[in-house]
């Protein structure tokens, strides 16, 4: 049975990071799941069709988290004065080792995904924890959610306290088996994604197991790349034939290449690094809050999207404590801006389309045709609540959704479509 | 007659920059606005009398906006795209000039009020535009919201598009003094501030009127200091004279000194002027958002604090989007750690106690004894809304204070006291 919606608004989208489309009092029509088009006046064919009438609405895709760790939302904003590392060993670590538990996991969990449920963005990238049953109940509760989404239960061998450590890079390899095998076929929304959590806590063992494993079951792949000057100085001290930090994982053939993979902040790429995720098409995850709670810097994403790279936006939580993406975009303009200010590196601070776009097409991307809504996109829509803004001057179509990157809270939605579904 | 008030909660404050104080189910009590003491137990005298029980919600001073322009919040967080200068010329100063109608300004102010009042802040300093009716407009909704303000008519009479510039310095001049005398002796929670809009805004002989408004009237000045490289040039060649930004103020009489002063910004401040606004006193009004929005940089905060300098935080609507002064305080430290990874100058970033300090007891001081909860000091209380961030675990009082100031939005309020007055 063919079904066909119709919603009527005041509609934004990107067709390239250079070009924001924008059409007041439009129609955005969905068949099958799929856009069909945006239209200024609604053609003949579909004049018998009920509209569902957002007139006055602003409607834009649905945003897309490229990169974050659905255990740290429950610690996200706090314990904030600390670069990575340590902040992994004193935070991050304690904070996931809790997901042991699963009656934990649930209370946890059930509290993010409802979070994400209700939030501006309908795609997501998520880190779990190294747990399987956790890990499935995480996988269960998005499913329910009607969330597109990514889970991976994270690898993790080495350099890691004992209480959130694998035994070694087969009983690592040997879960990851077994979690695959035991939650395929399970799930319509959610799939899974090879899931390394960096260099230093993956040992050569490991890494050379998760490449058959990724192999055998053509997983794309996520994680951690350039994102702290000392963790790169270890990354070197732990592979030390490797020329830089992508080199390492890519020695292991998990760098790209025909696989859909995902690098999590991107810092502190030399030319060399940059040159090689550009020819393996790897995923860049612009993380601009957690770069800079994390006194890790600030990705040179001018150069990145210059160079057609696919980027998208990630919220990290909990380096960053923020589910919007729409607070991502605002902070990749800032953040690219200071950057430019205070190394005077002459590269362009990003404007706002650009932002707009790696929030949406750019890390839609991931997912396939996903985050615009050009004829045959899969129909991500979100119908946003700016009645906590009013306003007293007429406001352009442009004007109100760069207001909504800068003021918007998670939730201000009333309405939700994922895949031409209602979520709500 | 005595009135006295006892809030009953979890009660965080400052005394220092470095110790913040937290009272898990503590009593603030508060004689006749003022406060008497925050007790773990409650005193036997105070026992017959009654407690506005607010068991388990966090209860913080209410906090400080020490720099922003009213009249640019009906704007916030749109035409981003733009450094300082320029920034005025097609943003700002067209935004103000619709403020010469009272009717938009009755309208675009009510809007604002209306917010700041449900807004986490309790006081503020801020600029109206240089029209009388509006600022008088915008003077009696807020002595109506029953927050605590200072309010300055703008003077800006040279280098100013022609619809919104005073004709010359004594126009302006003579504008403030009508302003005041209409004024005086109408309001009890509003006061007048002198509100030079820039160096580069003023004429030397319209900086000599004030001068003499403001020994006559004894006022208080905000204005900006340091903000933009552009700027600073300009004000060089403007005042040929001075040694720098802060001296061409200072050349005037107008930099300190007995008179309450406030300088916003300060970015790009060279030693000899850190050393005269510390010599004179000079309030240091620091605005994270804006610096990072308007591409201006990041101001050397760590050492303003470490040299006793006094500094509070400044949303700067519109440079800055975001009313909540919470938002300010994580973005100070945000932006003090970009700035030390960027630059490398070894200023170790701010902590949260130290952003806590500043938005609260730091920018209160400018009000007197404002925004602590020792005995003394005006009674401004804020009950939080702790609802819209749930929790799997226990968290301690620090962490759930720190968490709000990444995560609340500007209205997560229950109840709001000013100088001990219930606003709500």
């Amino acid at each position: 049975m063919e079904t066909t919606r119709i919603l009527k608004g005041d509609i934004c989208y990107s067709t390239d990071k250079d070009t924001l489309i924008t059409v007041p009092d439009g129609f955005l029509v969905c068949e099958n799941g799929l856009c069909a088009g945006v239209f200024r006046q609604l053609p003949e064919i579909y004049s018998r069709l009920s509209v569902e009438d957002y007139t006055g609405r602003l409607i834009v895709p649905g945003l897309t988290d490229l990169h974050m760790h659905a255990p740290q939302y429950a610690f996200r904003g706090f314990k904030m004065d600390l670069e990575l590392l340590e902040w992994l060993n004193s935070s991050a670590f304690p904070e996931e080792a809790r997901y042991e538990d699963p009656e934990y996991a649930r209370r946890a969990y059930s509290i993010f995904v409802n979070d994400l449920r209700k939030s501006v963005n309908t795609r997501a990238c998520l880190f779990a924890t190294l747990h399987l049953p956790a890990t499935k109940i995480l996988m269960d509760l998005l499913e329910e959610s009607g969330l597109e989404t990514f889970v991976g239960k994270v690898n993790m061998d080495r350099n890691c306290p004992d209480y959130l450590c694998e035994k070694d890079g087969n009983a690592s390899a040997d879960a990851t088996i077994a979690w695959l095998e035991q939650t395929a076929g399970h799930y319509s929304h959610v799939r899974p994604i090879l899931t390394p959590r960096f260099i230093p806590a993956c040992s050569d063992h490991l890494m050379e197991r998760l490449r058959d494993i990724q192999r055998e079951w053509q997983l794309p792949l996520q994680s951690h790349l350039s994102e702290n000057p000392e963790e790169i100085a270890w990354v070197q001290e732990l592979v030390p034939g490797s020329r830089f930090y992508g080199d390492a994982y890519d020695q292991f053939g998990l760098f790209g290449g025909d696989v859909p993979t995902i690098m999590a902040h991107c810092v502190h790429c030399p030319p060399e690094e940059i040159q090689l995720m550009k020819e393996k098409g790897v995923y860049i995850a612009h993380c601009p809050q957690s770069n800079a709670n994390l006194t890790s810097g600030a990705a040179p994403v001018r150069l990145f999207l210059d160079q057609g790279m696919s980027v998208g936006l990630g919220s990290d939580i909990a380096g960053g404590t923020v589910l919007s993406i729409f607070r991502a975009m605002a902070e990749a303009i800032q953040v690219s801006k200071l950057r430019a200010r205070l190394t005077g590196d002459g590269l362009k601070p990003l404007t706002m389309e650009e932002a707009f776009f790696m929030g949406t097409k750019g890390g839609g991307s991931f997912f396939g045709k996903v985050g615009s809504f050009e004829p045959g996109y899969e129909c991500d829509a979100i119908v946003l609540d700016e009645s906590p803004i009013p306003h007293p001057q007429k406001l352009s179509l442009k004007e109100r959704l760069e207001r909504f990157l800068y003021l918007s809270g998670d939730d201000w939605v009333l309405h939700k479509y994922v895949k031409g579904r209602q979520l709500f």
